[in-house]
């Protein structure tokens, strides 16, 4: 269970869809032999794509199972694993 | 008003003290035309200690601050507050 | 024409194929309605990845096409660009 | 030895300076309990000037440092240190 509604669903599963495309994307550049700044200015973009995946999974956990978990006084165990994640997405 | 306690003060300020003494030092270096990637890797290590002390703070906020107000139904205001501060510190 | 060798393509490719497998992953959780945090997770190991893949690009221009333009008198176009390239990877 | 002029020297350390400033403002604003966002949303402000000052010095080494070397066929070398800081810096 997660906190993503079908219009999320949708959204995401659509982002993800052009994600991959770019990466089939720069598997291409490589095997053409394409100029190496131009294949990492891609894989620039694919992190981008895949930042703004991230950012809009993560608003709906919180928004969504980590008020619950706080609502039913399970807050702290919820909000210590979601700590780990930003720790990880941290720069 | 914060969710920092008088620990939570004191550690951070310690961190603080030695984060600004390494400012300090990548200033000598550079008066002291020190190689650029000794200079480099010390300013990482700033980076890596601001890192921690954002962490940190950001933790004791959602287990303090975005638990009170989620409890008192305020919740979605702060979160997206919250999500606000994630992108900034989102790679 | 880039800096990389049939080995480095034929690794590369290889690692793109994976990250390629675990972005449709994501897209199957997303479907499967999977924990919000273990998406998170994976999406985190999917950008671990993709930073392989640009450190080992980087690297190959550097050694190759970097190190050639500066023979032929002209690195300094070539490492304006790199730096283009390095601020937009840079935390 | 670095490539750092003068000019730059005087530059990064006008910056450090601010920076320098700005550690010691976070440092008030945690000793008289500012708000959690507040202190983060001026910690992002530290390490966007910090990634700053990195560039610059990046920059400045391997238009310099590198390129001198590059000449001098001492290119692998230098751009093989090169890259442990490239990687340490990148998301």
């Amino acid at each position: 269970m997660n906190s993503l509604c079908e219009l999320d669903k949708k959204e995401l599963t659509n982002r993800l869809k052009r994600i991959e495309g770019q990466v089939r994307g720069i598997q291409r550049m490589i095997d053409e032999e394409k100029y190496c700044v131009d294949i990492l200015n891609q894989i620039n973009a694919i992190q981008g794509g895949l930042k703004k995946v991230s950012l809009k999974i993560f608003d709906k956990h919180v928004h969504g199972c980590v008020q619950r978990a706080v609502k039913n006084e399970q807050g702290d165990e919820i909000i210590d694993e979601l700590m780990n994640v930003v720790e990880k997405f941290t720069k």
